[in-house]
């Protein structure tokens, strides 16, 4: 049996060998449903959720707050249905479709947080149609505009502190920072924000920000220069009920990550947000829901060219492509386990050089397995899946616990 | 009138500082359509297609060659349709769906050229199915998979001269080379390649390649090479009728790249492979795609925010992701020029911080104009495009020469 597998937890475990996810054996399973196939585990979507609840009701403290899932991550209807039942969370939207997509799986408008930049004159007058969703100004333009359309009405700011919270420092994570970026509205601009807010009669109840994704220990001290950056917005306001501290908080994708301390996240943010006896709301997308999804594919070959092994599969990075888009890799995992490992590299089925699933990884002997495993597929996969070559074909399936 | 674009050419120019594409008044014709709209020219499409004709039909030699456009460089219907009744070329397509397009577009199976990896059980079924059509192996696994269900056919071998061809070297690009990659069989492997053809009775009329994308005048030398290391492989073959160099061909991105000089390609092609008496057969998907498209976006806002002027507009780099996958601009252009130039960074409606269509570029003032244009759009745009934050709305129009 294999000890190292960083991956491996209760709900994602060999049994006798076997895979298992979230109480189903993967190959029996794979040879049921049409591949590719994303299965997803309802239990780790309602784990996960819990376990931001739990430190935020912390042992020394219990912080007023409330949570938004970011459906960017994963928009899989069942799923959004699934946790408007469960009752833990609203929902965060960043188009006017996702937010009608949230309204037709239940959510309210009230539950529905949203935050996006560049919005056209159609994207307003659409938003602005939905009483009582949750909305916040990204812009100067944005706050006119809305302004125009509903004056009187509260809204959130978006700021940006300046300061960024992206995953090993990765570029196109880094939604705040040194470089001056679209997102948000900056100190030297924000007292401007608060008179155009006024001279409209819009009340500014709620200071949002978003600086980062896929944050892990690694960054958490920088998480912490955010907050204590927002606490100069903070002060400049005077109906403010709630910071949102936006999403950002990631999983491992490698056995070297070290997963995000929540317990101490949550300390840090109490330290720093927690006299402001202001409501904090925030909007996780990839922590609920990556690690929640597990993609099943066919494999379609085996085969050594020159200095390499190959294993092909029946799709594609179109279907999953934040490994190419950001170099988080998504790990190739085998359903049935045994000791003779090698080096394959996991291809898809695209005609480009970047469609590679995973170079060069040690894996169980595949020649007698029909399917393999992709795992921490939960989130910006499907969301982002395209129909390059013709090749975006996929189903989904949500995993209740009650079945064997 | 602005002087200096290098984009600039008869049927993309300012007229009385009006942007023209096809004969037509882009401004006006944004304010017809619905945005965001990729709109192709189809004359253009066909000057390209027509000038790499020329070039092979050249003035000192006549290369017997038929030329299949890579489809999944733009599949729009209405295009392939078009292209079909021109006559002037088959299809390369890289999956089953795409080979279906093709043909609901009036194709026949006889002029699509098919070439694709990890094929599984389902797709080789569905592929053989289709008497005539033109295949291409990638690796023994196919010879023997296509030799069981086509016994005593004919085939081309996808080959991997282990020399790459992309542009600038980027690796993203870069299909064969000095790493292994997936793509084609390797010298090392190939006379087994041809026994086990042999032994399902498979002919082997064609060699193809297709070593990488995008190249320009930059990298002759490197495809020259290539074209001399696929001689060796062409030696090994007793029924050759073909040599299928794939495509790779490049149009310009910036003002620093210098176009593929067609007269010098085709002089290197005739002279490495002119003696063979073979047909060549090449696949061009960006170099006849490209920039016969134009994308109208509708201009959301202009605002400063510190040092940076960002203009918005109302699409995201989803629809159009090849700046962000490769690192190949798309450039903004302004549909009516003034000479009150700013530096501006043209932004998308997503909420990734790599949602920027270009950063820091001289514009004219946009600050009185409705709408602009990225150009070069024509190619991995549309059939790369995804629904990220559901944000995947575009039209797609043929502009044709008649009108004005």
């Amino acid at each position: 049996m294999p000890q190292k597998s960083w991956w491996r937890r209760t709900d994602l475990e060999y049994r006798n060998s076997r895979l298992f996810f979230a109480g189903r054996e993967l190959n029996h399973l794979a040879h049921q449903l049409p591949t590719p196939a994303f299965v997803y585990s309802v239990d780790r979507f309602k784990a996960n959720i819990e376990r931001i609840h739990a430190a935020l009701n912390g042992q020394d403290f219990k912080q007023n707050h409330q949570l938004y899932y970011a459906m960017k991550a994963n928009r899989f209807a069942p799923l959004l249905t699934y946790l408007k039942s469960l009752d833990l969370c609203g929902v965060d939207a960043c188009s006017p479709a996702e937010v009608e997509l949230a309204m037709s799986c239940g959510f309210s408008a009230e539950q529905i947080s949203f935050t996006a930049g560049s919005l056209s004159k159609n994207d307003f007058s659409r938003l602005a149609q939905i009483d009582g969703l949750i909305f916040n100004c990204d812009s100067l333009h944005s706050i006119k505009t809305w302004g125009e359309l509903k004056p009187g009405s509260s809204i959130g700011i978006r700021i940006n502190p300046a300061l960024g919270t992206a995953r090993a420092s990765n570029e196109k994570l880094q939604y705040a920072g040194a470089q001056t970026t679209k997102f948000g509205i900056y100190r030297e601009q924000f007292v401007a924000a608060l008179e155009l807010a006024e001279s409209f009669g819009l009340k500014v109840i709620r200071i949002h920000y978003h600086t980062g994704c896929g944050y892990l220990n690694a960054e958490l001290n920088q998480w912490q220069k955010v907050l204590q950056a927002s606490l100069w917005f903070v002060d400049q306001c005077k109906d403010l009920q709630a910071v949102n501290i936006g999403g950002g908080l990631g999983v491992p994708h490698t056995a070297e990550d070290q997963a995000l301390d929540l317990t101490l996240w949550a300390n840090m943010l109490f330290q720093a947000l927690g006299h402001l006896n202001l409501k904090i709301e925030l909007e996780p997308g990839e922590y609920i829901a990556k690690d929640a999804g597990v993609l099943l594919l066919e494999k379609t070959l085996q085969e050594t060219k020159r200095n390499k092994t190959f294993v092909g599969v029946n799709a594609g990075f179109n279907i999953a492509p934040e490994p190419v888009y950001y170099d988080m890799p998504f790990e190739p995992v085998a359903l049935e386990y045994n000791d003779n490992e090698k080096i394959v590299s996991v291809i898809g089925n695209i005609n480009e050089a970047m469609d590679v699933w995973y170079h060069d990884i040690k894996l169980p002997d595949l020649s007698e397995q029909d399917y393999l495993a992709i795992i921490n597929c939960g989130a910006y996969s499907s969301s982002m899946a395209s129909n390059h070559c013709m090749r975006g074909q996929f189903s989904e399936f949500l995993l209740f616990g009650d079945a064997v």
